[in-house]
């Protein structure tokens, strides 16, 4: 059984997942379709590529990850495969999928314009159900890539979040995602702030705004009082400024692409 | 591995929809479960009808659609099998059912009244997973429709929405859906369309609350500026009202089943 | 093919679960995986122990649920594995997984010291990926559970909810959910409404902060007008405040943990 994941701007309320997986189902019924997420904010391209480029790791080899995030859609934006180490993915040529693609080894990308494997398209702006989904089926039943188009060395890539920059003997970091339980997920990795100084049981100086706050850098949650502020690099890789049983975003007010100063 | 779609409006915080699946997969564990959907309003059989009838066509052959919209579960509405030219519907004889039967091709209606393949009822307001699961289960496995109940030749038709009017030379027309876009469609087809004389490229005029707008009708979401109104023909087939990058319906403010009158 | 559920207070828009469930596929691609819940509100371990004790029963012998509401992850709290007569259950050692284990059965409980069979964990905060997943599915795959440690006769239990008290020929009960209709599920089982001497078509007094109610004991929803209150048992085995197509929290304003007496 292959796997197929889908991560989408869909929601979870109208029926456009379960069609897009009608369709996968469609050509190959013995695939296992995995979400992972179809909550996207509607458009929001950084997000979904944040999602995918943090997930696609822990999939099998030969996943093959399907994702659609798509402004342009039935524009002129092109669409793409990328054959990577462990498996493919596909969709738009927005930035959605680059970061994510790079991360488990780009070998080679595929510019989609060859539909005479796929049905007559039903309509132009639903190419998750009509396109995309459709070529991840084929693909998962050893189609070739090149199948549906030619390969090229280009795509595109969005700034998504730089490095933090070094300032004053600390970090200009800043707030790459807002998660679900209100973690604020920086773009700090483990070694940057082993560059700092910072160990794990230190303290560290954030800075918001002017307010500045000095929060233990630990290893778990409960290393610090309910409801205290406590900073650690969590199960993405990235330093998170957490607090413990609480909600750091409605605590702190911060959202994402704010910036913080980072100081042992 | 057969399909087995589910559609309610359980909501996706409470166990009930797991409860449903693992009735299914008691019955038969070689099945591939999809959601449709399962935030339908409390209660809106209409708006059920309409996700399931937009999507049943993108499952294959052989798919049997669960759909439980109920809100007279326990009650005197009866239950039905629809068998189809591909596939079955299993679910409560309210409306809910028929358009996508319809959809699909309906060959025999079968009224459920035979409880004898079915476990005993653990409650008398949970037919998801007491009833309809359970039947779609054993008919994934081959069982026959009339094991659960006799033909009938009647079912409950709900009025879903009527074709739009022809009214001084364009149509009065109504909202069906506001999608997870805030995209509004409505109920005219691109046929309807072009008996009007809009062609691609060409520009409608649509009334709102005595409001006039002249919305370019295209093909894709960026064939306007960003945050401007455009009239597209959407992966459902129907007209839809939408915003590039935006919210159609944060924007005008107008809701399902509110009429709106088209011209070209 | 063996099922997994799991269970989290994840949400859906982050992917948290995806991770879950590919860490899990890479172990064992051969495993129907089925969502309990993913909306558990954030650290509620005792709203997680209540939809996982209600669903557990309704999946097929050999079933392994994995559960992670977990407040204490990284801190002192340990992690079990309730061996049961008809499958097993994994996660933190906080009362989450007791009243279901005990609902199934337990027959063994070990308590998880050995990660010998796991990779290296990527972080001290994500069990949920990192261990209990993927123990999951070794479980599946005929792994036994004493290879991820010894056998233990301790295992943390919260107070959940106690059985309601007879106080004046009636029962002080209290609200332990409101589902998402709005439903308000008592504590209350059909056999103590029985020793009330209540029987199906009889009215109920329910006293809520000293306001008070004459209900119907309905077997449906519709045995009442729409918009009025009912008294039933559903789908869980308790005694639930409904409304027929209404919501009966909205209506009386009532939460969860609130007091309620109720008399024939």
């Amino acid at each position: 059984m292959r796997v197929i994941t889908l991560l989408t701007d869909y929601g979870l309320r109208d029926s456009y997942v379960a069609e897009m997986k009608g369709a996968i189902l469609r050509i190959n019924p013995d695939v296992t379709l995995v979400d992972i997420s179809h909550s996207v904010d509607s458009f929001d391209v950084r997000e979904g590529a944040f999602h995918l480029a943090r997930s696609v790791n822990y999939f099998p080899d030969g996943t093959i990850h399907v994702a659609v995030v798509d402004p342009g859609v039935g524009g002129k934006r092109s669409s793409l495969i990328f054959e990577t180490s462990r498996g493919y993915l596909v969709g738009p040529d927005n930035g959605l999928l680059a970061p994510a693609a790079e991360r488990l080894g780009v070998k080679r990308v595929y510019r989609i314009t060859d539909r005479s494997l796929l049905l007559e398209r039903v309509s132009d702006v639903f190419d998750g159900r009509d396109t995309f989904g459709p070529i991840a089926a084929h693909l998962s039943r050893g189609e070739q890539p090149r199948s549906f188009g030619p390969e090229t060395n280009e795509y595109v890539r969005i700034p998504t979040y730089s490095p933090p920059m070094h300032v004053d003997g600390g970090l200009e970091a800043s707030i790459i995602h807002v998660d679900g339980f209100g973690n604020l997920v920086t773009n700090v990795t483990y070694d940057e702030l082993g560059e700092l100084g910072v160990t794990s049981g230190s303290e560290i100086t954030i800075t918001i705004r002017a307010k500045r706050f000095r929060v233990p850098y630990v290893r778990s949650f409960s290393a610090v009082p309910v409801g205290e502020l406590l900073a650690l690099v969590a199960g993405g890789g990235y330093l998170e400024i957490s607090v413990n049983q609480g909600n750091a975003h409605k605590l702190l007010e911060i959202n994402r692409d704010e910036k913080m100063y980072i100081a042992a």
